[in-house]
């Protein structure tokens, strides 16, 4: 139904449907489930498309995973909706059951130059760059991952706890919210190169803050750990097109493995 | 009812109430209200007693202001809670208007021991650190700033975007999950240095990841406000102890006045 996610039925002003299929899913042999990334990705369209405006920042939180072949209901509900801005929550569920809420912020005003004051880091373009070759192995109905082309960035500028990789769709599909959001959720493989445990950790929770869309290309993808206490890790990731800049930001927390 | 709040009431399992006084209050001359970083500070301490863990993330939308002199309803609703953690949904209302709502994960596990990747960046200690004097004017009856003593950390490490700030509570409270969430909501000043607009502009939404508490004393808060495109903009802050213990990354996004 929207370019994004040409799957996606609207059932109502404020109601959702999408069956998770193969690209849609991640997941280790025997477990595919719908990616992070892209359940903050349907949580911030169907937030976009119930409100008519775009996204500012969102933040979602995962209950439960989302199972590869369910048809996932989101539901839309609206807080305030003024002329300045819309906010509202956004609930994922199966048959009843919460698999996640996300609230997000939308809108957008006439008469605000746009201005970056921060600069990409200065690594090798992609095509300079070698494949990365430590994603985790995944479930034959799992193929999200492979619809992602991803090279190392960063091995010159690599400091603990950082991990640069630039991130290309294979569909050629613009860097719009969906895109970015996807791309937000590679940071657990930056903890399992912090940890040094493969797979790095679960994510808890998905929060992204937009800048601006670009257009199809490359993407690099700038992500620190920064520590973690009591089995759970925080993370963070900025998200720059090949020209410096800056799309959104990301974070989230993760449940270590161990 | 807390040590972090004393005039926190518990009214039933998950409903909480507290009044709002004006050592929580911020807000210019003619409006005074909640300070958002005290906002979420009391949505993360609801979330733990009514849970009796420790949080692990919080992410808390605006929906209004709460005015000072309102009584605030804090509601807990826990959406899953099992071994590993806790997650639930906070609600602040008032008289049945909702004022912000909250996703806050929580949780605590044996057997992994902490670890930080990042190191602060080093800047003069606080008693070798100018006071800062750009605070903005606030309301007769909001005290809430007059309680932190605000140094200006950064003069020699400041970039665009980029602002340093030791804080230290007046009051001599530890640097708990309460304390943390109010100094991580000193991003509006970053903005308003990087935008060259006092005051900066308003949070639409508080969020915190925590690493560790520490004991009384200054806390470095390290922030950069990236980017903003269409009047709303993005900012993140890392706070950390006297000693470059990392203990908390927070993030928001403002409405740019204008």
């Amino acid at each position: 139904m929207t370019a994004a996610f040409p799957a996606l039925e609207r059932r109502g002003e404020a109601r959702f449907a999408i069956p998770i299929t193969p690209d849609l899913a991640v997941g280790p042999p025997g477990h595919a489930y719908l990616f992070g990334g892209a359940t903050l990705a349907l949580a911030l369209e169907v937030a976009a498309v119930a409100t008519g405006r775009p996204v500012v920042q969102g933040a979602l939180q995962f209950v439960s995973f989302t199972p590869l072949g369910a048809v996932l209901a989101l539901d839309v509900e609206t807080l305030q909706a003024g002329r300045t801005l819309a906010q509202v929550r956004v609930t994922g569920s199966l048959e009843g059951r919460i698999l996640f809420h996300a609230g997000v912020v939308l809108g957008e005003r006439e008469g605000f130059a746009p201005q970056q004051w921060v600069a990409a880091l200065v690594v090798p373009p992609p095509e300079a760059c070698p494949p990365c070759t430590d994603l985790p192995p995944q479930d034959a109905n799992a193929h999200f991952l492979a619809g992602i082309e991803v090279r190392e960035a960063g091995a010159a500028a690599a400091v603990p706890g950082r991990t640069l990789l630039w991130l290309h769709r294979r569909d050629d599909a613009p860097i719009g919210v969906a895109s970015l959001a996807m791309f937000a959720d590679f940071i657990p493989v930056a903890l399992g190169r912090a940890s040094g445990q493969a797979g790095g950790g679960n994510s808890l929770d998905n929060a992204m803050r937009m800048v601006r869309t670009a257009p199809a290309g490359w993407c690099l993808a700038d992500m620190t750990v920064s520590a973690a206490h009591g089995g759970f890790a925080q993370g963070a990731v900025s998200l720059w097109d090949e020209r410096g800049n800056l799309l959104a930001t990301g974070s989230q927390s993760l449940l270590m493995k161990g």
